[in-house]
């Protein structure tokens, strides 16, 4: 097979044709690919992004391209076998691969989702609640999220290449940015048959996404205020990169994930009979010699009270003897090859450095033989477990071997264990292994000061965990100092990264047409039709309905305790009710809400659905005995839901949440809240 | 009178006799202070920062430190006349003085009452919801924010010397940091005073505020992983000091508000006649005015319809012309001096820079005499109106005159104006006169995502706006681009910018831990004591009761349709009920909750004084006639009240949020919500 000459994805074409740098297998050393000689027209890409894409992009809404990013999950997801097959050549077994693409697709598909559930079918994203800022409620403020209008560039690490490309693009497309993506070159390969398969399935905009294979020549000096840019690497490249004068004068934004020395602790509480044990020896191994070691998250420290050390040390050496390493393709193999022989190397240097304060435990002198064809070509590096003289002195807490390296660090106390894990001087993620929730709560102000997540390892959790090592969709990726000081992912969080805050002012009504939400005090309308008889489609924010009045009466209170069985003092009993702060007996405030749905209530069959929930529920002046209540219900939000195509009879709608004031005779507020409905398409009927 | 020799206040004690150099009068160019000469110890001030304020500061919790926030908000407001006549040394008329120390102390008891209502009595936030990571509930995940463990450098503007200090001081005390203050040396005599009240005061534990008069010296060389930086002043001086080697490989965050060429758009629905015109003719008059300009949120950039220039210009001239000049001592005088002559000879020269492209409408030409004696050596500028030729091309767009300068610039239709708007390349802050919604609403895209903070202006906003040059508290302050891209204030987002977040994964029953707050799913204890029965200080997280049961039948449907009146179809009409997803009458879910209610409510007078609300109400499976229900009740969240002794009879009290699950028969969860109570504190007995 002829080796492919990779190629860069600009403006809409495929750049490259002359075969410049050799890329090589991991497993066996044979050339796989190589990168393309052409020098890249930054000006173009960045001009195409900003005048095609952006545009396109900023026509469809943060609904629409939700529901782009779940077709191309699925698209991805069909085609994953040709990926798997590229991605071998990295060295990575079928489990580390399936980290990389189906963890990468996972992405997609979870930020779909995010999108579809958390975000309007706008490119307004309102960050209320709004609040006063005047006595008499005309002056209002809130604020609002929407797309920054520039581009997004991300630099990717060799270890996650479709992955590391694809937890970035979900978030930043959906946020309405175009991309582009510089894939560490080591494994460009794979992000390049990854970026093939997304521009064939023509699901993304022309623009949206650009892949740049080799340099970055000039494209620093032609970022803008409006751009972002993201690194994923080393902290000498992140410092670099960040130091870019033109970054620093435009306040450019650099989210920065570095390698960090990450820590897992086994607590005190725990002995050797605890299933915590076991889960703890499993957990270190399995981040040991997972994708080989080549984890920012992998545990680079290993803690442990000084009377276990030789237990989890007998254990551990034990555990990792039974991994297999060699050619993934052989029956058997757990562990594949570093990236690169360069790597190999590097982690190799590493070692012998750590050692010289150090016992080494477990090496490649223990006897190492890969298994496979060609290996000896292959980057190939043994599990090797150290064990620290000096805990606080060990250079483990600044030195990192990016491989199926680490180094046991014995403590006395667990306070001192929590001291020992910030001598990373930040990091990405860190576990403690406990069966005590006191400890777990103790550790925390510590551990999460200089951690960006925090994973608690005990029997229960063990039931579910997704592990030390994996950044997850909705949590935070991303530690301080060391680590980078950035944040990726962590569900909205990283949607919000790519868009800019705005805090806005003005009267209520204003307020209402900026964030698209109605805010009490502003303008509404009252037509003829109830609102509840009003299709999705029809129904405009601001659209309210002013009820009948009713007065309560002694007997409602009487027959809804009946009802209820809630005899509560304050609505029965006469003496303790006039000892009370409210001086009276008062109504129930659920029955103030329930009288409040009979008062607006449409009871034939209509476009609302279903009451499903009720949000902000805030009881403020006390309904007492002959008060006369009215409720004011108007439509505050609208958020549109994708038609589901695979539910047959599923009933097209989308959500509306109504803001709800119920006042008495006086106009004072009795209760407040908003109910959130499903209202069925008008094209449903 | 004596010239004092300003001090710095390092480790507990005030350094400095030795006179430097000299600051001056804005008003009359008498010298007023001397900084110091001695150079500072800065190992010293950090190490007393980290070593004795932090660990004081850390035992103390969010609720105990907003509490001595709003101490010495109370304490300095009945001290601010001393303040209001050092500040008049600045320059600044009563009004601007009012800004910078009542602004200040504002800004004080606005973070006392958001640490107090929305901080927990504990060091660790809880920044919900938690999130299933499995299936079945044994693991899941959340986010936490905890204090850094480092110290916050804030080095400030000399515009506004006291409000620039507090709005910094404020959300990093509250967040547990030992703050380093540098004022700008011209008018570092306001910082000092006020720091010297507040060090009399006593309320703040030593070393939680330190104050550099002078240079910073090797202090950024000190800074760890842990610590923060924020600047306000000009963006050079910005770009110099993010640039800073050790900020960037320690990853240091570094918060930057730079001045920027923020505008005011009159839009073009707006006619002479409308109020809205007066109003955008006043906006623009005092910002112009107040502060003698100089103040990051002015308007330097005033967009008006090509049409309407001749009446703004006239307009703004007559208002102009009645602005008097002066010593702010002198009756009648509205606008005071820049704050030194330096300042004086940048604007000028900055204006005249501009005026090369530019008609100048209105200048000291036009006859300019400040008020006062001795202004003569004082810094005063006359109000300066400049009218662009090309407002595409003009300089307006990125050179500043920090004065009382502003720059028409005419447009011919709204989305020019949006266009000509962005070419400030990130602003602080920008106003929308105008009176009609859509036009707000079509403006926010474009001018939200280059803007901090947008403004809309119309005739009911006026009733009690703020302004556009006012930060305020609970709205974010801070631009991207040319503003810095930092972000200060909005409220509770300023005291997370100080502390780190963390994921935290693991059981229900250690992130209940962790987080202090019960996740379903985790440990409860079941007593023989009613929850309710409880006093606050007696409720433990996770303590928890599991009601009787009550089958719903049809009756209870009806009588309860009758009671409340609600008759919707899915209650009472069968044949329609039955054509429904649901396939049957189900009961109403209100009532469901008042059943709950029933089952678990503790009749008598006790502990529990109200259910003043609820939360995330969620209807889940819903109950069909013959169910039989039950709850559980757990006790999820405490929030701790500070005591109000202002009030005569107030009950001591905190909240306590509890979790209530209503099931069915086949364990099915039907309702789901959080109630919100007030109840007593055991010594209230």
């Amino acid at each position: 097979m002829a080796v492919p000459t990779l190629q860069s994805y600009i403006a809409g074409r495929w750049v490259g044709e002359r075969a410049a740098k050799a890329l090589t297998s991991a497993i066996n050393g044979r050339v796989v690919a190589h990168t393309h000689e052409e020098r890249l027209d930054f000006a173009e890409a960045m001009s195409f992004a900003r005048g095609t894409a952006l545009p396109v992009l900023l026509r469809a809404h943060f609904q629409d391209r939700a529901r782009v990013l779940k077709a191309l999950a699925a698209y991805l997801l069909e085609r994953k076998e040709v990926l798997y097959a590229i991605s071998a050549h990295t060295g990575a077994t079928r489990s580390d691969s399936w980290i990389d693409i189906e963890g990468g697709i996972g992405t997609l598909f979870a930020y779909a989702s995010i999108g579809g559930k958390d975000l309007p079918s706008s490119n307004v994203l309102h960050e209320g609640p709004a609040m006063r800022l005047g006595a008499n409620n005309h002056f209002i403020g809130s604020h609002v999220l929407v797309p920054k209008r520039g581009v997004a560039l991300h630099i990717n690490a060799f270890n996650f290449p479709m992955w590391g490309m694809l937890e970035k693009f979900a978030p930043s497309f959906l946020a309405g940015m175009p991309c582009l993506v510089k894939p560490a070159t080591a494994t460009s390969y794979v992000a390049e048959a990854c970026v093939r398969l997304i521009v064939e399935s023509g699901l993304v905009p022309a623009g949206a996404l650009q892949l740049v294979i080799g340099g970055t020549g000039d494209l620093f000096e032609r970022l803008d205020e409006a751009d972002v840019v993201t690194f994923t690497g080393s902290a000498d490249t992140a410092l670099m990169l960040k130091a870019h004068p033109n970054l620093l004068k435009k306040s450019i934004p650099f989210n920065a994930e570095a390698d960090s020395l990450n820590c897992a602790i086994l607590a005190p509480d725990v002995t050797p009979d605890d299933p915590e044990f076991d889960l703890f020896i499993k957990e270190v191994a399995r981040e040991m010699t997972a994708k080989a070691g080549q984890k920012c998250t992998a545990i680079r420290r290993t803690l442990v009270p000084r009377p276990l050390v030789d237990a989890v040390a007998t254990a551990l050496k034990a555990r990792l003897a039974k991994t297999v390493v060699g050619d993934p393709a052989v029956d058997g193999v757990r562990m594949g090859a570093l990236a690169s022989k360069a790597q190999q190397a590097d982690v190799a240097e590493r070692v012998a450095q750590l050692a010289q304060n150090c016992e080494l435990l477990l090496s490649a002198r223990d006897g190492f033989a890969p298994k496979g064809e060609g290996v000896g070509d292959g980057a190939f590096f043994a599990p090797t477990l150290l064990l620290a003289r000096d805990s606080v002195a060990s250079d483990a807490h600044h030195l990192e071997a990016f491989g199926p390296v680490t180094t046991l660090l014995p403590y006395g106390d667990f306070e001192e264990a929590l001291h020992l894990a910030t001598l990373g001087r930040g990091s990405l993620v860190g576990t403690v292994c406990t069966k005590t929730p006191a400890l777990a709560a103790q550790a925390v102000p510590t551990f999460a000061a200089w951690h960006g997540r925090m994973l608690v390892l005990d029997r229960e959790a063990a039931l579910e965990s997704t592990g030390h090592g994996s950044p997850l969709p909705k949590l935070k990726h991303g530690g301080p100092g060391r680590a980078g000081g950035g944040e990726e992912l962590g569900g909205l969080r990283a949607v919000k990264h790519y868009l800019q805050r705005c805090a806005v002012q003005g009267s209520p009504t204003m307020i209402s047409a900026m964030t698209g939400e109605y805010q009490r005090g502003g303008a509404v309308t009252e037509g003829e039709v109830h609102p509840f008889r009003r299709y999705f489609e029809d129904v405009e924010v601001g659209m309210s309905l002013v009820t009948h009045r009713r007065t309560v009466g002694e007997a409602d209170i009487v027959a809804f305790g009946g009802l209820s069985g809630d005899y509560f003092y304050m609505h029965f009993d006469e003496v303790a009710a006039k000892a009370s702060p409210f001086g009276q007996r008062i109504a129930h405030g659920y029955f103030v809400l329930s009288a409040a749905a009979g008062l607006f209530v449409s009871p034939a069959p209509g476009p609302v659905l279903a009451n499903y929930g009720l949000e902000n529920l805030r009881f403020v002046t006390p309904v007492a005995i002959g008060d006369t209540i009215q409720a004011r219900l108007t439509a505050k939000r609208k958020v549109d839901r994708p038609p589901r195509e695979d539910q047959p009879g599923y009933v097209p709608q989308g959500v509306i949440g109504w803001d709800v004031a119920v006042t008495n005779q006086r106009g004072e507020l009795c209760a407040s809240y908003e109910i959130l409905t499903l209202v069925a398409k008008r094209h449903a009927g």
